[in-house]
């Protein structure tokens, strides 16, 4: 609680000045709606605001009914039904900087990953998709790794195979963005052992996102496969 | 609640009288006693009830007070320091039935790892202990594969390494018992976070005792393994 | 995280070269395909693979819908509607082996036995079911001691009755494989109370698997009770 | 947050005034200091004062320190070390009402069952031990039949055993008092487990304490085996 | 885990011999049948057996689908829609023992208080009910004084006020059975820190059964109240 | 995560050069130094720091280490031990503004509740400490009434006795600032059923702390009852 | 448990007998109907009875249902859907005391924001809500400093972004009540995530309320901007 | 479970191959010994491998009697005792690759910070640590705006203040790897408290690793900003 050697108010006052600029050199990135806790009624309002203003945005986690309201205002809007994922334009941009590689344990981590995908493609990234590597059968991710030794990042989203971040870190020199999904039995607790798995990892070069949110994953996978700025 | 079909008093009395039996049958098996609740002065009664009684006798989780009690009535009780076993007499009995092999994922789980191994030995099992071969290089665990698929049973202790058993399972047809310890970094939660990667092991065939419980884990090996009746 | 004594190349080819190899000696097996979170598309489009290669397959977790799915493309496949599991072709093999005797502690532990009585059936196992034996009244479980001694191994699943297992393995000298359901009152909590309390049996000789697998508790018992090799 | 029908101001004036009245016609029984929250000295001056007023006083959870300072000033107070209470004056209460019973499934189970034991015996009950019956060996809690059919409430402390308190409600119709302690490996989360598995215990007529709160358990048990008033 | 003093075959056998002797002892109390995770059918099919056996049944946890098929078998059992219980034959025993006081904090908490207050009644108690006297206004509680203090024992069910038992067993002398129910906000968890509260309860003479568990409740608040054997 | 509305750069920057105008408007508070994660060494060096700037200085949770170089650098400061609270210089500021009430529900709970109190003082707040007036004897808190009504905001520190902070609000209409403390059994969890029976407290008017954290207790109240700006 | 010092009974009856006349000193205040736990029948006749004893009532947690039974009785009440509550008489009282300021995070901590807005309202206060001001964007929050300064007491309602009650107290001097929400995405936990973030605030100033329970914060809030009494 | 698609043997064993050659590759990083599970005796032995082998090595979570047997093999190792991290030989290697910023929210948070800070260095980058930019002090991290956006990753260690992360990554556009620490008061958990928080931030582009692991994040970050390949 101690302040100690406070900055000149003109120091901060300096820096909080550029906060605006800094963001208008982010502009390349899509502006992301989470509609899971908006009515479908709020989110078309913002489907239309982003019309008018031309502006390039992500609806994460859209329900039929959010997806419906968007595409009344936004007709030709990508919507990618099992990721919950509706992004406008439809046209993802020309590719720039380093691979991403999006890494789904099973056939049920797959909503989640493509989420993953889709955003980081939107976001400005060259993004592939690799699925039903569990270490169950560890040929299978021995299998792929050419492609996952390309990657500048790999996303790995799992929930019964919460271990497959750390097998995957384990393999590859580049970071790991591990990303929980809420599939499995009763002791998983809806994704927090895949949760506790992951950050427990014994092999180190893994950052972990919350439960689910693919969303975040491909945005962190995103920003550390930038090209140098 | 609700109480059916009542078998007769005959046929449970029936049923109860062959306990006793049951237990003759077992005797090959030594008597454990779980010292850290006990006092030294409790423990070493037992100890020279053993002696007297000429029984067969394990001591777990003993501390050097607890050893120096059971020695002072059984000098020549086998005493392994690292695991906090003592067991008396010294000597195993001739190995009958499969063999049980024990991995330690690394270093830091060999004291449980060591009183499943000891466990197993002295319940009359021929035992072997694998270590340091966690999945951060597959490679290590990979290079064991000959021992492990020897084994009638494979015990895997591991606490950063929580997924090392399913790993396991997925490499040998012989039923794997995981054994999480309570090593790690904060949200290992004193091994509550290998224990619940251990419970959603993708691969089937894994059977999960409780934290730090190397005896447990040692003693259902043994049982796993047992020769034909 | 220390990395000691590489083994060879060489050597670890050559183990893992063996991976193949013993996935054909596993043949016999079926293989299992966990429904629920897939789609029904997506699991009539696996049973008509496993049509097409003749391939044994167990579906496991399978809604309504998932059944309809199965029994469109395997129309002779076996349905067992409370374990929510298909199999087919639907005649398990020619047991062998040791006996493996499944327990469900009350009526509403059945559905999950029945899944791990199955299981052990389709993989080639003896198996018989014994039904509301809770500890409450214990001549229940003492009037089938006769049977239980006569199991290679044991499953027993229970809800609000937790501490069945541990009384099973008092009991028996051969190992228990305790299956927790998510069955019972508010602090039950959806199957983690029974969970603790089989983790934490006093009587040695009991593995743990996760809530309601009924799946992997079968699957273990089943290689528990393997015959020789 | 409704408030609904207030009684009126003599009503509750008068039931409050019995208050006190009250609390003279429970006088027999002794005030309990508990000592771990508290300084020696803090206990040294109540212990002081209960000679002054020659008060029945139980001091619990009292550490070596605590001790010293309530003998110097009660050097007749009686003190079991093992379960951490001190009582003066050092005779119980002439017995009255029904037989307590109190289970430690263990040794280890004893410190706190001892505290619930003396708690009865100095709230002036007839109150009996009995130790070592876990239900690894349910033909030592059967061997002790008679004992217990003859209470008129039984308490069952136990840590790694939380099951024996259903039992022990299933072999008799007197009501049970459970009392988890926080003994055990891991998963035993301090005494969590036993407290779960009590709660859920499936057969009626258990009521559970805190944990180790043997004190709590006794004072309890004495109420339930109260004479008529 | 240690095994000592066996008692003699002999004392063991006449001991369990007893067990059905006990059972007949108990004929008066009715059978339960817990519904919630049993099928209509099954809970049909038992309703068929009692009243061909003639025996006096409660029906627990039953939904609207539960009550129609036991009243297809018993249409004079009273059915408690509330409380989701049925009894037959309709009409409880004539009362005998102490009086039962239920006390409902809120009215949220009612319909778990009548299983209580119906369970004590069909076990033979005379059982009374007491309504939102919550700790917010305390005056309420303290104008049904009078009534608590003539029970012999005391039920108090309460979600958001879990304070209430300590409250009441500060007040009275007879023991108190705390209920605690699934009802509030967010960090109520489903009952959880009710029941915590109640475990923590400060003022000793407090036992604690499962969250909604008005069966438990009433059950033991029977068995305390019990007429002399 | 939608970004709408952005205020102008002018705005945000004219905002925030009040920032700093605002800092010297509070300049009467002490500023606070949290000491536990410190070295006395580097709370030496504060200490010697707030003197040469003659700063007005808190520090909390300080161990007798931490305390000794506080003195050694500021002789004459304040050091209530058992708060483990230091305070220079020692005279708190005349009081201004409401009356700051602090309750202790036991001897336990003390420390916590004196560093709340002494906070409350050296932030400029009247303060007056109620000790000992647990719920277990409800004459003890209404005999305090009076005193607790003319309060502008009450503090009150509980551990074991959780419902204490409710049962207040429902006495007063003062705010009501819930401090929980790690004292207390078992499933106490060090405060955290504390904690989690305050915010379910059903009486209005409760707004609650950390656990032990006396010093956002006091401060908070200090707030409350600060005079008109 | 120690009982000292009691207060003679006359004080204690002294200070009772306030009890009802506080009660008429608050009669300002709007009683209360929390309506998630009641049948819409029960409210109704809350309702009817709120009408004809003409007393100020707030129905909170009102469902479509509930609010129809409500209406019904009270056709004249003000109703606000998103936030589940109903109001009658419609109009709240004049204000009088401090400004309450209520900050939601994001559009999905609105509902629980208005709860808060309108009870602070009908309890008497000026209420302000300021909206969409999440931490992400730091300039959003700043700039809106001018309001927040105005304010005598911020409830700050957040899930997803359970830092800003702690940012919002490091700006203002005013206390600060924060209120989870339970929005989020997995490891959010139905806002507990936000509950642990909001006590582990590091600024002072703090105080926070039961998840979604805008009642209680705008209760508390109203409280702390009361006029001088 | 279901196995699809195995990619050809030769492949598998192609790819395998490979990961000897790419531990080549790697060879610049050191490699890590975690002391906290070993020996003193094991870490010396360990040590004396790394001289006589020439081995860069770290040794990480070093007490005191760990770091001992470190020099005795290595005297000059480079030995920082509040980060409990010894590293030889002493000399980080060249920096390479973009700029690691390292962010220590409280002076608590310095241990494990500088733990990440040295990791990263020994890694092969460079690295700044920022100190003291609580968020009770907004202009206090808007006052190194400019440092922190010359990064090419950011490492954010906080125990009370788990809400810095998700300011950072609003701030600027480079990743976030949050550390949290366990420093907090009672509700932060160890450390839980925070890592909920840095998981459910709002602002996207943060990963988190376990709690105190500033050897993970360190490596991590190091990955992040690791020159092209």
């Amino acid at each position: 609680m101690s302040t100690t050697g406070p900055a000149t108010p003109a120091d901060v006052l300096a820096a909080f000045a550029t906060l605006d600029t800094d963001r208008a050199d982010r502009r390349g990135y899509p502006e992301a709606v989470y509609c899971a806790g908006k009515t479908p009624a709020q989110v078309g309002l913002i489907a239309a605001d982003a019309r008018q203003r031309q502006h390039v945005t992500l609806f994460t986690r859209a329900s039929a009914e959010h997806a419906a309201a968007v595409l009344a205002a936004l007709p030709d809007a990508l919507h990618d039904e099992s990721a919950g994922l509706l992004a406008w334009p439809p046209e993802p941009p020309t590719p720039a900087g380093g691979l991403v590689v999006v890494v789904a344990a099973g056939t049920s981590d797959l909503p989640v990953a493509r989420e993953a995908l889709l955003t980081a493609r939107y976001l400005g990234r060259e993004a592939e998709l690799v699925v039903d590597v569990g270490i169950a059968g560890l040929h299978r991710i021995l299998g792929r790794l050419d492609l996952l030794r390309r990657a500048r990042v790999v996303v790995v989203a799992a929930g019964m195979d919460g271990a497959l971040p750390g097998v995957v870190a384990g393999l590859v020199s580049a970071p790991v963005v591990a990303l929980p999904t809420s599939v499995g039995y009763g002791a998983a607790f809806e994704g927090v052992a895949a949760l506790l798995t992951m950050l427990n990892s014994c092999a180190p070069g893994v950052g972990v996102v919350n439960i689910d949110n693919g969303y975040g994953a491909g945005h962190l996978a995103a920003q550390i496969a930038a090209p140098p700025a």
